[in-house]
């Protein structure tokens, strides 16, 4: 008898094991469901009562680390609406890097930063180990001012290729090193320890200091800084997450487009990334995503109100990549409740929106390669074909 | 020592089982990878080139039956390329009904076709009960010619919701009936028991051919039948699935547009639906989903070239509602190979794609309800405000 049951249950196990390794699941979580803590007024906007100008004088991108549909939806879902629904003009980048079809987020920002597809981790560099300039750094060449704001370290990944050149994204204190390397007005985020603790005893902020940069370690201490060079560094490491965060994200990216609107300069390019949306894909944890993807879309009212009133702004919102395999099986708006699902507790190669929203938005219609965001930049900003280093 | 291993047992299958459940997976299969059997050629359209008129004469709308994102790209990576893909104009659809938000192919299909959303099951009904009048009819009204064409019966949810007007989908031979009530110039599909087999002793292929139909079983079949009115029951029930099914859909929907197209009206409306795209979804297997989708823009193919030719006509493509929860996981373009996950054995909630291309086809773009389906094919055919039922 004993012997019987204990022969089901090796045969049932069997079964079970077999089914749940089918299925490719790399984490297993509970955290499927999430319910609102706080809902967000969303933006009234009656597009077509603003003309905008044909091109942007500035651009400002906004990169949802891990974003795709689901967890656009899921945000949808439980906040009744968002602020992306605001922009009308959507399409798809396929995400695909140079050496792998799930891209990581070096390849992923580079494509989008660059125009150039890299191998998986690689920071502003091609597949040969060249230099490739960004759209910050021509930004940059062509007299406008910049800037980067990031809820991880301001030297991860995302953030990093859009300014950086290494081979490894890892390499984080020569990813710092590099942000000396350029002319950036303005950045926010985490990593200061990748500034001051560092294996070359160089002092960065020290450094940035003395090449004229106001440095500051939370966005409400730098409230009374308006114009010039600025560098917030918001934390030793990564920022915390959405819950112990507060209002970092929507205030750097006010105080960002606030430093860079009164630069003597040719308008400017601004990247944001909300980069934890991907860190709760990777935990297959729908409150971490979907959480992060509501922050990220309270930031973006910022950028959507400047747009409105200086009608020159294209607002672009977009992803590297999807993170999680994430699916959205259920939901009430009015509970504020989603139900989700994940296959995979990494990337996945799924096609991700995009969304735009001011001068030339209308150009990011269709499905096309995460290369062409880089490319349709370059040419609103007019920028000549004939310069181009890549 | 045996004991020891029963407790062992018991409790890894205890653990195995939490997470299986966990998990909600409701169809548990392994076919979670697909390599394409046959590429198809994709047209190579300049889109630029072609000067659409503002307004359709003509709409051709194909619906993919649970065919979200994951779907189409699914399809993109095992066929390097789609037809869709040449479709410049995206937006989503949220796909809730009235009672639940997630739909079913009846309510999903009556919003696209009636611009009001009902209860889950209901064809061309609202949540009252009250008869809901439909683009076909309203196309008919005003002129138009009309066509439906499906892959599964005609009487099925999703052809339903624009022809007939039943509390519950399932209610086949009273859904074919209602085909007999209109003018509708062209239908095929599967279902012949249901125009024939019927409880009340009807004979609706009699009546067809009484009301001047030419009825036919085959496509194949009807191929000299240029115009007039055209019925063709292509199966007792359903059709095959896409392997066993040959070029149905592709023949079928040329077929209707010529019919259409020499009809003595006002233009035409047309539906095209992939219907199995959902069944695979329901089965959790990628071959199938896949397969039905290369299917379906394989027919696709025949509306773009016809709408570029034709240069009034406008195409969409769109779905009722996303099924399987599906992610693409990984996959290889050169190989034709696709890994996929999937997170449910029914439909899921989130948002599905709309593509559209030709004359209007600018309209479409943004989130938006998928009762706004019909309200911009309604203001497109510049029917009247004032003659609307609903």
């Amino acid at each position: 008898m004993k012997n019987a049951t204990t022969l089901i249950l090796i045969l049932s196990l069997l079964v079970s094991s077999q089914v749940y390794a089918q299925e490719d699941y790399k984490d297993i979580h509970t955290k499927h469901e999430y319910t609102i803590e706080q809902k967000h007024e969303v933006l009234d906007i009656d597009y077509d009562a603003i003309r905008f100008k044909k091109r942007p004088k500035n651009i400002i991108l906004f990169i949802g680390d891990g974003m795709g549909v689901s967890q656009v939806f899921s945000g949808i879902t439980v906040n009744d609406g968002l602020n992306m629904e605001q922009m009308p003009y959507v399409g798809f980048i396929k995400t695909q890097s140079a050496d792998n079809y799930v891209t990581d987020s070096g390849a992923g920002g580079t494509a989008i930063s660059t125009g150039t597809r890299t191998y998986n981790g690689a920071i502003g560099l091609d597949v040969n180990g060249n230099r490739l300039t960004t759209i910050l750094e021509y930004s940059e060449r062509n007299g406008k001012a910049t800037g980067l704001v990031s809820t991880s370290a301001i030297t991860h990944a995302t953030p990093a290729s859009f300014i950086a050149h290494q081979p490894q994204r890892s390499m984080y204190e020569d990813i710092a090193g590099d942000f000396l390397e350029t002319e950036i007005d303005v950045f926010i985020g985490g990593g200061a320890d990748f500034f001051t603790k560092r294996v070359d005893g160089r002092n960065l902020v020290l450094e940035l200091s003395e090449k004229g940069y106001h440095v500051g370690y939370n966005v409400d201490d730098v409230s009374g800084v308006t114009s010039g060079k600025l560098a917030v560094l918001t934390a030793v490491a990564h920022n915390p997450g959405y819950r112990d965060r507060g209002e970092m994200l929507t205030k750097s990216t006010a105080k960002a487009i606030e430093v860079l609107d009164n630069a003597d300069s040719k308008g400017f390019f601004l990247m944001v990334e909300g980069s934890q949306i991907d860190w709760g894909g990777h935990q297959n944890d729908a409150s971490y995503v979907t959480g992060e993807v509501l922050d990220m879309d309270k930031a973006l009212a910022e950028a959507l109100k400047f747009a409105m009133q200086d009608k020159r702004t294209l607002v672009i919102v977009t992803a590297d990549h999807e993170t999680g395999g994430m699916t959205v099986n259920n939901g009430d708006p009015k509970k504020g409740f989603v139900k989700t699902g994940f296959t995979t507790g990494n990337h996945s190669a799924v096609m991700v929106p995009v969304f735009a929203f001011g001068a030339g938005a209308e150009e990011f219609i269709g499905i096309y390669d995460n290369t062409e965001i880089f490319e349709k930049m370059y040419k609103l900003f007019k920028f000549k074909e004939e310069e181009k280093d890549n």
